[in-house]
């Protein structure tokens, strides 16, 4: 199995990007992760911190949405949505990457789904336990208003949301990964190494 | 992370009762998997045939159990099903497997839902693509009446059906499993590899 791209799909908490970092340093590979929203950034115009919030939105989950929706005119009448729009240069930043050949690990960004037909692709899944995960965020982000439990499930239901609006598949269901790894019992190190043995493998 | 018990559930046709074999070889830890059902059959009286079966039905499918249930009258009358009955033997069977201590690989049967309480305990989900799963079976069991895919979809939904009822869990879904693997995509050794790695790690 010859790796070129391995996409790291994980849980808001879970630790997967500091894994996928790791991973792409131990590797020598391209590492991309808000390189990618940067890219999106300058091809629209619109801020990176707009464009890192509309990628963690449920499309279409606002009230108002939902009655132009129901009357079959998604987003505002029948133009495309912001969200699509960006999903559509965000594909394009993702398969751009692909492009230039070099071997590279890829954070989000259901780079996963939008790099199926690609041959050298592997893609893994990371997820923890909420104990695991609360205790990280308050380590790494502090606490706020909202309790950190509340933080993560709305999180993961806005990801897997946003995943399924643009994939139509179930985010964090086994099959469509390569592996998935739970890291809050396996250890960040471990899943490291698990991945790093995988793809230097032959 | 000391692991006494690895617990292998797997899709029909991924391999996943042929790597957890190899895996408690390699461990030298006592294997479980129709062992459990020899023993439903020996408490129960029931044939092992009769145990298996209905250890892969989905519980209330048929026209006749629906009429009861909707009157809540599960299966006949007030009375226990015999897939609830069944249930309650195989628990006792693989809480006791477990008490005896010894290290042990066991396939299947929700034990990883059965044995969420214990420490040690270590879940795999193993699974791979159509294609693989065909050429698979029809290798080791060949061709039958039914079409491979039907047969494996089918089993699928059985295995689903009868985890959700017993537990209440998504089955396939990786949050619930500490590590899910990709046999077709890795490898029948790699993923014996993989979680030797793991059980032996420190």
């Amino acid at each position: 199995m010859s790796i070129k791209i391995i996409t790291i799909s994980r849980q808001f908490g879970s630790g997967g990007r500091s894994i996928a970092k790791k991973l792409a340093e131990k590797l020598g590979y391209d590492y991309y992760d808000k390189e990618i929203i940067d890219n999106v950034a300058l091809e629209t115009g619109f801020s990176k911190e707009f464009v890192a919030a509309k990628g963690e939105e449920a499309p279409g989950k606002t009230v108002f949405s939902y009655g132009f929706e129901s009357a079959g005119m998604p987003g505002i009448m029948n133009g495309m949505t912001t969200n699509d729009y960006l999903w559509t240069v965000q594909r394009k930043v993702i398969l751009d990457i692909a492009a230039t050949g070099k071997p590279c690990v890829i954070v989000g960004r259901s780079a996963d789904y939008i790099l199926r037909e690609h041959d050298g692709v592997f893609n893994a899944y990371i997820y923890a336990d909420m104990k695991y995960r609360v205790d990280r965020i308050l380590k790494l982000y502090g606490s706020s208003e909202k309790k950190p439990e509340k933080r993560l499930s709305d999180k993961d239901k806005k990801r897997a949301a946003n995943h399924k609006h643009f994939t139509d598949l179930e985010w964090g269901f086994a099959p469509n990964y390569d592996i998935s790894l739970n890291s809050g019992k396996l250890g960040e190190d471990k899943c490291v190494d698990i991945l790093y043995g995988i793809v230097t493998e032959k």
